[in-house]
């Protein structure tokens, strides 16, 4: 009695594909998008989509405990560490990070170092005392402490937050912070360069990334979280907010976003097969020095962020003026490099160029910046 | 300049699909699936698939705003309510509604009609004064209040709430509640029978389903809500709990879970191409009848729902025995009738027919229900 289906017009993978640097949600491997293609109608031969299963069956059962286990073989993330998938974005963790983990009115030293840092802090203070620890505004954020000396930790902080990537700034942290206080934890917002490159776990209390940058689709967000951390709860919160609770049911408290957690796990399958995290490392320097090389040659392009902290997975850069950046973005655009406008508190160009994005891309870019500056310049 | 791609191997649509009875996420429209497919690749000819593009661009612009304006026009919901797409399942609702909506220490009315509402009280309860107007927990949830007179209302309720129908246990409520207090509004979770049949939304404050039932994919949660309820504001809320906020944004506050969103946009399209609510309800009223007529006549089955309380989205049922049960949830399974389990509170079995469930699946469930009482009965 199983139903039997004539062959319905085929996907046709041979349409074009451009070039898509966005900042996020941003590109995904195709080999990622051609099994999507192959499970949304029929996963492991259940005769059931990858959408229409329920997450208490079998098949989410697999997914969700290879999403997990290949979370830890990537990120080397041991057993002392909840692995999460959670909802509501990278912004959710602005509050949930010190509704689970900060008392009323407890000290968190916070380093202000983009937008994204700017919504941390705001959310924070609604639970405790934030010391901003360094602060970037003033400069549009166009760069970072270089090491511990240029942070004005507390004594007394809970913890340190930071953001190791500012997405629409282009910077990225080289060391890890650490906080004076030695019972004091760093929480991280990794969202745009988890997985880039090698990662440590051991100097973090919570690392969390939103998904739609360097691990998969928007909806969902990976927290590694050290499990003693768990049992913290300073506060009565709704359990859906509880980190506990998800740890303890496995990320499937609720009915959570099956999908997005499929794609995520694919993506962790697909860094493997490329050979891990150092592979992704090279990979990530070699496309971006096609870029930067470019800029430090130019007298015509104008790098956002400083050079000591600039970023592998955003580089942002202006021409002399906004007409001539909007001649670029035409002219690029026109070349099959889509999505390269800047975000609106930088101006010009942003290029991200995430584990997904292929270097000829990158290369495609510096070509192109080299032909436009010679006849813009 | 733009990459061209041969064609990969292409997604073999012959597969065979089964009849997929789960109570959610649940089964989507075939021609939902394949539109999916090929918007996997590339959508709106852009050279970038859906889960790639920046849901700040013009493709994700045109998704929601379509969304949006298509879920108005399938439930006839006015310029005087909101809709947003927010994260978090309808389990966050549970405590976004009273954080949002119910002054500390305020009464509200809910009506304990199985495991959705129970979380809903325990979660109200962290912010307000909560009356069970109605509890069912004794019968194990297998009957509704039939009429306002069995409600316990409050005099003084800011609203009150409910679930339309109740998945687990099969029930489903056939009126709106009426609060005593003239100025309360009526709050529901209609996670399981949205869209199902005509809609009125009048009476309501707020309703909102988590998606994975009857309009899509789990990841999103369609609230709909009366734009004055936007300014109560009761307490200081991180923003992302703040419906006023996403209202505001147009549900892209921050990166919202955009394939989810896109895949129920397309349901609300395959809705209106099959004709609308009034079509979906004569057929759903068609399908549970097929199953419901095979419990009438028998003397073998028990059904769980009192007959005047019982749902068109899930029919529940037991044989005599649990050995019975699960013999036949095997030999329904190998003619291709899946995910038949009821849940544990109830035992025996659960078939959801929602509205992309096909009516031949409930003809040939009846007809095996038939068959297998003949056999072991």
């Amino acid at each position: 009695m199983t139903q039997t289906h004539a062959a319905p017009s085929k996907t046709d993978n041979a349409t074009d594909r451009v070039y898509n640097f966005s900042a996020g949600p941003g590109v995904l491997p195709e080999s990622v998008l051609e099994q999507i293609q192959a499970d949304c109608w029929n996963i492991d031969g259940s005769g059931i989509g990858v959408l229409e299963h329920s997450h208490r069956g079998k098949v989410v059962d697999r997914i969700f405990a290879e999403a997990e286990a290949d979370c830890r073989k990537v990120g080397n993330i041991g057993d002392d560490y909840a692995v999460l998938f959670l909802t509501g974005g990278a912004t959710t963790q602005c509050y949930q990070v010190p509704a689970n983990l900060l008392p009323d009115g407890a000290r968190a030293d916070y380093l202000q170092t983009g937008k994204w840092a700017e919504d941390s802090v705001e959310n924070a203070r609604l639970y405790g005392d934030i010391n901003l620890a360094f602060d970037g505004q003033a400069s549009v954020y166009d760069h970072l402490p270089m090491s511990d000396a240029e942070i004005n930790h507390s004594d007394d902080a809970v913890y340190l937050q930071y953001t190791s990537n500012n997405t629409i700034y282009g910077t990225e942290f080289s060391f890890v912070p650490k906080p004076k206080n030695p019972d004091a934890f760093v929480v991280c917002d990794a969202s745009s360069n988890i997985y880039s490159k090698p990662f440590d776990v051991s100097p973090f209390g919570v690392v969390y990334a939103g998904a739609q940058k360097n691990l998969g689709p928007a909806g969902t967000t990976v927290v590694i979280i050290r499990k003693d951390l768990l049992e913290r709860k300073p506060r009565t919160l709704p359990e859906m907010l509880d980190y506990s609770v998800h740890a303890a049911k496995g990320s499937r408290y609720n009915t959570p976003p099956v999908f997005p957690i499929y794609v995520v796990g694919l993506v962790f399958k697909w860094i493997m097969s490329e050979g891990g995290l150092g592979v992704m490392a090279e990979r990530n320097e070699r496309k971006a020095k096609h870029i930067y090389d470019v800029l430090d040659a130019s007298s015509f392009f104008k790098p956002h962020a400083r050079k000591d902290c600039r970023s592998m997975m955003n580089v942002t850069f202006r021409c002399p003026t906004p007409e001539l950046d909007a001649k670029f973005l035409e002219e690029a655009g026109a070349r099959g490099m889509k999505t390269l406008k800047g975000h609106r508190s930088t101006g010009g160009m942003r290029a991200s160029i995430y584990n997904a994005f292929p270097e000829a891309g990158c290369k495609a870019l510096a070509d192109f910046m080299k032909d436009f500056e010679s006849k813009n310049g």
